[in-house]
């Protein structure tokens, strides 16, 4: 029969490790079969009883350390809990062994050089950490779970006008000049920046870009909330700003779980803007297009990497076609094709915004009055609602010349884009009826008119002549959407200047110094990778009492 | 100044390119401006007046003809108004020049060898005419818009059941046997064979790839609303199926806007079921891979096409890819890293269903209790949930080796996936903790565990021994996610046979002989193909008046 018992630690504080090693230590017991060592959250006692490790309910609150044996017999259980104690001085006096700072303001005097802190304390105390950081300069990896939303938007803002990054909350992995923080695979350096919002898709993709053979500038984590509408993605913002600036960074990838689209617009705007190529992987976003301009869109880590590579031979290609005149008027898409207007939208709403259809993808892009397009728009003539008792637009043109006029005479719209498919059962002449209006409506504004002709050369139109009479009347012709789409994006993407002050490219260039504060091997796998760090010997205010802390704290200010 | 005159002819029926014609005739006459002749429908009063066709309000209901002419004088109005009646006659007297049967039945009788009813008469009328069609046997074409979708699940519920396709309604395009059906390109003849929820998403296929060299076998239009939960894609079921037993057709492209994920799941399981290489373009759906098994996915038309033409050279590899035994036991993931788990869960909920997770993508993959699996599971082990006062799974390996217990004790378990995620900041030796639990829970249950390994050589665990300790204890080891997921699905993907009776093949590789009934161009363009055709001078029940038609359909039963 055996015997389980348990012991509580009021409000007591202890890092992971301690817990880990405590557990395993209980565990090499004689006689002691498991034994569980946790915080005494909700989700933590579940785990016990899991695990038969917890049969009754235990009067301890998320603050209490818990201690769990199960044993073969009454005496090895009570035995083992009186081992507590002296199992974790061991650990404390083993830990202790050279003179450590106590504070980050300490560990910066001593490590001037200093331009990273490494933060892995517990969620609740983390941001203060933080916030101290800041103060004294530094840029943040910060490791923590379980950092509020707010806390996270305030620290950002506060680095953001500093021009200091907080990579986090819950940021994973980072690797700086060569060297890795938190979990970081160790890669060889060379041309591919990355900005992941998502740890071990960092990993991941570093991983596979050194395993073909490339290397890696800098690869900066953002968080997991960092694109969440309510943060905005202050850090991948600041980060693909840098690695633009950052000569050594040729090709930049940019990794995350599927983004608000409306960061994700204008994340795209400045990835856009970069110039340089930009390999977008946002996992589970369906992807607008294989290539838009220069970004180019991945659907898995491992694809990811491949882009990457494959991007740095092309990157030289990029800067030219950037150099084409792009307006800031709207687009206006009147199309016959119902299918041929939602694969539009779906490209251009990765860099358009707002743009609307009456064949929306989402409810934010519900056009209010089909006849009347507003900014970016996209319109399917072939729509139920105006096939009452109508041809369809792919037979009758009358519905779409009417309407080119009437966007044409609008002075917002600066470009105008139509397909035009050929084929059995469609209009036996579309160009003929289409190509003196478009050079009526270029003449009269000056607006550029994209066309996209949709058909064989064994269709009975004529494809060949249906393209020539189309560009003899002015308009720009493309074969397929995807070609048109990749047009439009680059004549059409606006990107917004950043106000903030840069992050400056010196710190990242230098070799990495950094206070690390919380798990200690972070700090041990800094010094192994070379680097000059410190660790601080922390411990929570007033020793984990919150209510004590909080007095403190009051009385501070 | 200009003059507006209208006139209304009350719950009249015309064909919409009488309508169009009557319009050109108008507008040809002298001191006309413009013209409008349309469905006196909301929309079309709209469209009128945002022409400047229509000052003030009209009382017409939307079964009304109203015809408006803008001219230069009061007289010139009055006599275009007054020409109306000769203006329809004459395209009347011209479109009876040979005999035609007025009903259905008539036509079959005429043309015996028809397979195929293209009906593109009013969507008010379409339902009745094709349930006449299915009657007769025919498979349907139907063109035909504004059908109430109760309508379409009907016909597409009986046509199953004979065995017989509903193309539509609002179907667009089809290529059957080489012959185009409404609006198609042409295209030669070859071993791609297409399933088509969207009309100019199938045109626009269909035209890259004889582009780009390519052939087609058929192509199928299934409607757009086909791939709903409501209609649960009946026809592309049905259209797959025949695929996959068509010798002809070696690739399968698949089309649609996004479909329902329910929908999706079925449809992707079905297209692996086929055997032969399956390119999908859902557009606007996260593409789960690049590759799945025999499915490739495509992000944009062109690029469908383009995929289509290299699997035509894969094609013989698949069969062999098929021939593993598959399992109708349940996965279970167990990770370490959030986006490994995601992009594993984004990749698997194509093709394995429930799934559900404590990391979930839909809220309808929400996991009740994170410890405790249900069908097939992915679980975050680094979620928050987990970490309260707790060291990292990629640090400490306790809580997942406890978890790859409790899942192998359960019997509906099949498969196993864990990650290892390697490099600085992790635990130094994962596969020596993990390998003795595979080895012994392999060994108790015969289960199939996988591994995804994500590392380089330089990190500091000695990637190669931790591969090689994991595969010696029976992990099937993969070095990506990518990789990892099309083993699963390979391995688990169900899919339910087909209950009801096959779209037989021969129909389809006989000369298409087909009924028209709606739009003439459509016969015109059948038999300038080379195809029988018989146009049926169809006219509306009651000659359009809807409560005679009521009467007369009550009086038949």
């Amino acid at each position: 029969m055996t015997v389980i018992k348990h012991d509580i630690r009021r409000g007591a504080y202890y890092d992971s490790v301690v817990l880990m090693q405590l557990q395993c230590g209980l565990i090499g017991l004689p006689g002691i079969i498991d034994a569980g060592v946790v915080m005494a959250t909700t989700a933590n006692c579940e785990l016990l009883a899991a695990n038969n490790l917890l049969s009754d309910s235990i009067a301890a609150s998320p603050d209490d350390l818990l201690i769990v044996v199960k044993a073969e017999n009454d005496s090895s259980a009570s035995e083992a809990i009186r081992q507590v104690d002296s199992l974790l001085a061991r650990r404390r006096s083993s830990a202790s062994q050279d003179f450590r700072p106590r504070s980050l303001s300490a560990a910066v005097k001593q490590l001037p050089d200093s331009s990273w802190a490494l933060i892995s304390v517990p969620g609740r105390y983390a941001a203060a950490v933080a916030r101290e950081a800041l103060e004294l300069n530094q840029h943040i990896f910060l490791y923590s779970d379980n950092v509020s939303l707010e806390d996270e938007i305030a620290l950002k803002k506060t680095a953001r006008e500093k021009g200091l990054l907080v990579m986090g909350p819950d940021c994973g992995t980072a690797i700086i000049n060569g060297v890795g923080l938190g979990f970081a695979n160790r890669v060889r350096r060379g041309p591919i920046g990355l900005v992941g919002a998502s740890g071990t898709g960092l990993q991941a993709v570093t991983s596979h870009i050194h395993n073909l053979g490339g290397g890696v500038s800098h690869a900066i984590g953002t968080g997991g909330r960092d694109l969440k509408s309510e943060v905005g993605a202050i850090t991948a913002h600041q980060a693909l700003d840098l690695l633009a600036r950052d000569p050594e960074t040729k090709v930049i990838v940019l990794i995350s779980k599927p983004p608000s689209p409306d960061v994700a617009t204008k994340l795209l705007s400045a990835a856009q803007a970069t110039g340089k190529p930009v390999v977008v992987d946002f996992i589970g976003y369906p992807p607008p297009a294989r290539k838009l301009g220069n970004l180019h869109f991945a659907t898995s880590l491992s694809e990811a990497a491949e882009l990457s590579i494959r991007e740095l031979e092309n990157w030289r290609l990029v800067t030219k076609e950037l150099e084409s005149p792009v307006s800031s008027l709207y687009l206006r898409g009147l199309f016959s094709g119902g299918t041929l207007a939602y694969e539009t939208l779906l490209s251009l709403q990765a860099s358009l915004s707002p743009i609307y259809s009456n064949s929306p993808i989402s409810n934010s892009q519900v056009l209010q009055d089909p006849l009347h397009s507003e900014y970016h728009t996209i319109i399917d003539l072939g729509d139920e609602f105006f096939m009452v008792g109508r041809l369809h637009p792919m037979i009758d043109n009358d519905l779409r010349i009417r309407r080119l006029r009437q966007e044409a005479a609008d002075p917002e719209v600066g470009m105008i884009l139509l397909d035009v498919v050929l084929g059995e059962g469609s209009h036996p002449d579309p160009a003929g009826e289409l190509a003196p209006v478009i050079k009526e409506v270029i003449g009269n504004s000056g607006l550029m008119i994209v066309a996209i002709v949709i058909g064989t050369e064994d269709d009975p139109q004529n494809l060949q002549s249906q393209v020539e009479r189309l560009s003899e009347a002015g308009a720009v012709v493309f074969r397929s959407v995807t070609e048109a789409v990749n047009h439009v994006s680059v004549h059409l993407s606006r990107h917004a200047k950043n106000e903030f002050p840069p992050v400056t490219l010196d710190r990242f260039a230098q070799p990495l110094a950094a206070i690390n504060v919380g798990l200690e091997s972070f700090y041990e796998s800094l010094t192994s990778q070379g680097a000059q760090a410190i660790h601080v010997e922390w411990r929570p205010p007033a020793g984990g009492n919150e209510k004590l802390a909080l007095l403190l704290a009051r009385m501070k200010k």
